[in-house]
Parts: C-alpha cells; structure tokens; sequence
C-alpha cells in the first residue's frame, strides 16, 4: 500500500446546481433557476461566482455539476472550464440525496479514496479566502473518517434555515477550528431560534458537506438501502452504452430525500460529523428582501438595481431587478421590490417578499405555466 | 332678413384635442397624448368618449376637431365620421386661445352665425344625457349673445381648478338654471378654495364655453388685436391655395395664450359672460390618483385595472395600467400606481401621483426624449 495521498490531492468540488428558487420569481423561472442569473451584480452567475470559488481549492478539472438536463446548455456555456467527464445530468429533480450520492458513486469508482465537498450553486460567499481555508480544514478532518459540514455564525435568529448544535473541539492539530456535531435541528420557531443564537452553540446548516464518498454511501447503504442500491447501479452504467436505457428506467424511481435526511442526521447520530464553523459571510439569497439586504450593505434607504437599466428613483429604496432594460421610474417607495422581466412583472415590498413563493403556487394551479 | 335659426340649429362642436397631461407619463406621451388612451375603461379613448358625447347635439357633420400635425393619423383613425373639411391642425402648439380662435374664425366664415362649444378631448364626464341637458340650455343662451360656461359643483377644496364665482341667475325662460358670472378666480391656496367650497357660489371653470363665434372673435380683437388679426389671417388662407405658405409663416409667431385670460375674464368684466351649473359628473383625470378614483367608484381597497392583462393582486389596491398585456403581480401593496409600458415603467403611490409631472421634467433635463 502506497503512502496515503495528502487530503487536498484527495479532493473532488461537487456543485449540485438545482433548485428553482420560487421566492425569486419572476427572475428565477424553471427554465432560468437562481444558479443562472447574477444576483450580486459581480457580473457572473451565482454558479460561475461558485466555480470560481472552489477552482483554486480542487483545480477545474476536479469540479462535478450535477443539474438537470433543461440546464445542460446554460451551465456548459456558463462553465467554460467544466470537463464533459464531470458534467452529470439529471433526468428529472429527485432532491439532494441522488444528485449527492450519484456523484459520490461514480467519483468513487475514478478514485477510491476520494473525498468531495458538496457546495450549493446558488449561495453567495463574500470572502472566498476565508472559505479556502475553511474548506482546507473540512478536508483535513474529511480525511480522518469524518462527514464535515461548514456552520455558519448566525447574523439572527432566523427560522429560514436548519441550525447545528456544535459539540466538543476536536483534538486535531491540523484543524484548530473544528468540532464535532451535537445533532441537526430543523428549521425552528422563533422562540427556539433566539435561544439558540443566544446560546452561542449553533451555527447555521447551509447544506455544505465534505466527506469521504465512501462513507456518505455506506452511511446511505444503512439508511436507505434500497436507494443506495439503485445509486450504484446507475453509477455503474454510467458512461457505458446501457447508461441511456437504466437512467431511463431507474431514475424515476428513485426515492426523493434531502441528504440532511438520509446521511448527515443518522450519521451525525453516531458521532460521525463533525462541524468547521465558518468565518465567511454567508447568504442564501433565498428572497428579494435578501438580496436587497444583501446589495445595500447595510446602508438604509439605498436602491440596489440589478440589470443594465436607466432608473430614476425619487424617495425610494429597495431593490429593482431588470431584465429588459426599459427605463424605470420609482416614486416614494420604501423598500420596494420591482422585478421587471421580459413576460412578467411583480411589485412587492421586502415585508411581503416570502410571499412570492405562494404567488408562484397559484400561478401553477391558474395554469399560468408560461411564466414558470 | 329670414326668420332666425333655432339655437341648435346654429351649433359646431369645437373639440381641442391638445396637452400631453405629463402627470400621466409613461402612458401619455408627446406621440400618443392623454386624449388617445382609454383611461375610463370603457373600451375607447377619452377623444372617443368626447366624439360621442358630442354627436347626438351638433351631429357628425358638426363636429371639429383641433389638434395638432402629429396626432393627425390618430385623430382620423379613431374618429372614422369626422370630416376632413373638420380636421383643423395645428403646426404647433399654441395655447387655447389660437385652437379655439382658429376654429372660431374658419367656421365663422362658413356660417356667420355659427355658436360653437368648445369641449376638452381629454375630460370624463359621467352623465352623456345631463350633459346634453346643460348644453342645450347654454347654447340657447349663447344665442342671446352670451359667452356661456358649463361649471362643474366642487367635490372638494381642490387647488388644481380655477373658479367661477356666479352671479344672479338670468332670468331666461328657456334657461332655468342660468347665472351670470361674476367673476372668474385663479386656481386658489387650500383656504380660500374651502372658503369658496363653503359659500356655495362658486364653482370649478373646466374650460367648457359655448358662444357665437362672432362674439368670442371680437372680445378677442379688443384684448388681442394682434393675435386676433393673425387668426383671421389664417382662416382666410385655410382651404386656398395659399394655406400651406401663410400657415408656415404666420402660426409660429402666434401668442401663446389661455383662452381664460384672452376671452373668458375680459367678457366676465363686462358682463358678457353666464354659467350653467353642471348636473354630470365631470374629471380632469389629471393624475393617476384621479384615475383609480374615477375607476374605484369611492369603493376602499380596490385595485383599477386598465388594459388587457392578467394581474395576480394580493392585499393591493390602486391601479394598474398596463398596455403590454404582461403578466403582473402585486403583493402587499396599499394605493400602489403601475404604468407598464413596452419601453417605459413607472411604480409610484397615489399620494406621489403629482410628482411624476417633475419626473418627467428631469427625463427632458437628462436627454431621455426617446420616452417623452
């Protein structure tokens, strides 16, 4: 047996670029979800902001999108850089366990002891530096035997994301920061979500995992064995000449299930995650209000705008977010959100800005399908 | 000398079909003014709705329109019963006084005892038969010699309207509701407007006049010589040879002048002019905020739609107008105005509505003519 490989030569960046993001409509639309437009004004897409991110941490040829297959041409013209090889299409949504473990199994056939980072394509990180080496650290302790996720310090109480009880520091010279996870918690009430960020012991779970993909598959292979079971053999067809016939019939049955689910919760259940909390700023950008908040910079009674548009603006500040260009003119609005699109239009204020959501539900039972 | 015509016999409608109404931009434009739009809902523009409110009193044949070079193709196409001998246009824009003068002059030489009415193109006016009522009974009082006004009962203390003070009614037997005018009083400040509101005699000037155009071309040859002696200038070319060389050298040097100032006031001073108090609803429709009103019918909460188009409206009200059939969606937003235009958007409230004539000072200040 060779020496073992350092845990960086190990690593694989696997983006899993799915996800409408109802609450951005009518911007983000099944044809064109969040991943695809820029929502910082960086000039590049969040999935392109997120490629840059994690070349410097895997190389371009170590980057897997996995994303369905309407978006094959917007992500192959988005990521110049991605290799055929690593570009895995999914014939249907089927949550983040398949598109997780469909990576896992076929990188783990290339390289055994691969270990790949999971890294949402819509999410937005303000220091990539800090993320680097908060990554770095995640491999290190990946290395050991361990799923690793990155917490995030929360800026509030939030009941938008799911928190991480963080437990004991780990006692590793090679990861000063990390520590092992207590337990998952769901989304919680406000009550709840106050007393943990007072506690100063949960981080925020943004979805990104590091591990060995032998272990995410042998922990799924105990959860869900049968799911497992139809990962692998699509995996195993995958790049023959039966990959196009078992895609076809084993796809659609796969079991939709969050990967919080199936493998970081049990696993973490048996003291097998451990957690890195982050020391980057993090947003889901879930919202308009977000990315308001988000564009503003704190600053109050700012106008962010997205889009090469002429806007006059009297007394006004939220957000504007154009795709047509046409001049727009905005007269005493505070915090309003103005999405201006070649087909729809909405005006909303950043108090209502969940609500999109519910707006995009009934626009699917009016049959107003056209705008989705 | 023969028996003399019965009043109505004697009667021209006058339609001044001018003023781009800026507090209504994006929709009205300087290629496609306020009077070209359907701002009522009823399936025809306000030119329109004037036209047909016209015809049953002056018949089609009856009819004159004045406007300007511009909106000539609009005019025609929208008015298919109006004669071409009926089309007066102007070169350029130059006040009332020149429109009505012009009119006044061309038809006078027709019928030297021709009463013409003079109705803006771009009011609303909610009663066609009690507005029939009051013209009828002007002009029988025009026809003794009169320049007769239609006043409009306040709603309330507007600031935006100039005042007719009446006088003591005229005791006509043919005009039970007649007064002479006593005097007419610029737009007020909001005290003396509820001081006027409160008297009960006064009333808003909405710059209706019925006259002999005779009498109005001679008022004007006393206060405005100048300006009279050039329009008649004009109307002795307007159908020669000639028309074309004399309109190009005399229309441009006319004196831009309210027909208030020039007639109306002068003739008041001298107890030439009366007023029958209006039994209709009548609206300027100014602003946006005039138009949700109008369309509201006092109804709390409501949101006006104008134009074909589906809109999604969660706790909204307002108005939404929109000419490019766009989907659009509105959530929480209370007395929200939406003009969507296909290279033009505005988002304001109706409590700003105003401003948007400031807004589009500064587009002329900023060279963006290509939305004007």
């Amino acid at each position: 047996m060779s020496d073992p490989k350092e845990p960086m030569a190990r690593f694989y960046s696997v983006i899993p670029a799915g996800g409408i993001g109802s609450r951005l409509w009518p911007l983000s639309r099944a044809s064109a979800p969040k991943f695809l437009h820029d929502l910082t004004g960086s000039g590049q897409t969040l999935l392109q902001d997120t490629w840059e991110r994690l070349a410097p941490l895997s190389g371009n040829d170590r980057i897997v999108v996995v994303t369905g297959v309407a978006h094959r041409s917007a992500v192959v013209e988005q990521c110049s850089d991605l290799s055929v090889n690593n570009l895995f299409l999914e014939p249907s949504p089927k949550d983040s366990t398949a598109a997780i473990a469909l990576a896992a199994a076929i990188l783990v056939k290339r390289e055994p002891d691969v270990i790949i980072g999971s890294f949402a394509a819509d999410h937005v990180i303000t220091d990539n530096k800090e993320f680097n080496e908060c990554v770095k650290e995640a491999v290190a302790v990946a290395a050991t035997g361990k799923i690793v996720t990155i917490g995030i310090q929360p800026s509030e109480p939030s009941v938008g994301f799911g928190y991480i009880k963080a437990g004991d520091k780990m006692d590793l010279p090679f990861a000063k920061n990390a520590r092992e996870v207590a337990k998952f918690v769901e989304k919680p009430d406000i009550e709840r979500a106050r007393k943990y960020v007072a506690s100063g012991k949960y981080l925020w779970n943004a979805g990104m995992f590091i591990a060995p993909a032998a272990l995410i598959l042998s922990v799924l292979e105990e959860t869900e064995p049968e799911l497992h079971s139809k990962i692998m053999t699509l995996a195993d067809a995958w790049g023959t000449s039966a990959q196009e016939k078992v895609f076809e019939d084993v796809w659609p049955t796969l079991k939709k299930i969050a990967v919080d689910y199936s493998v970081a919760e049990p696993a973490a259940a048996k003291g097998l995650v451990a957690v890195v909390p982050a020391k980057f700023g993090w947003h889901d950008v879930g919202d308009f209000a977000a990315i308001a908040e988000l564009q503003s910079g704190g600053k109050r009674n700012h106008l962010a705008v997205l889009g090469d548009v002429t806007v006059l603006s009297e007394k006004s500040s939220g957000i504007l977010v154009s795709e047509t260009g046409r001049l727009v003119a905005l007269i005493g609005l505070d915090d309003v959100i103005v999405v201006d699109t070649p087909d729809a239009l909405l005006v909303t204020t950043k108090e209502h800005a969940q609500r999109v959501k519910n707006l995009v539900d009934s626009l699917k039972v009016t049959g107003h399908s056209e705008v989705l």
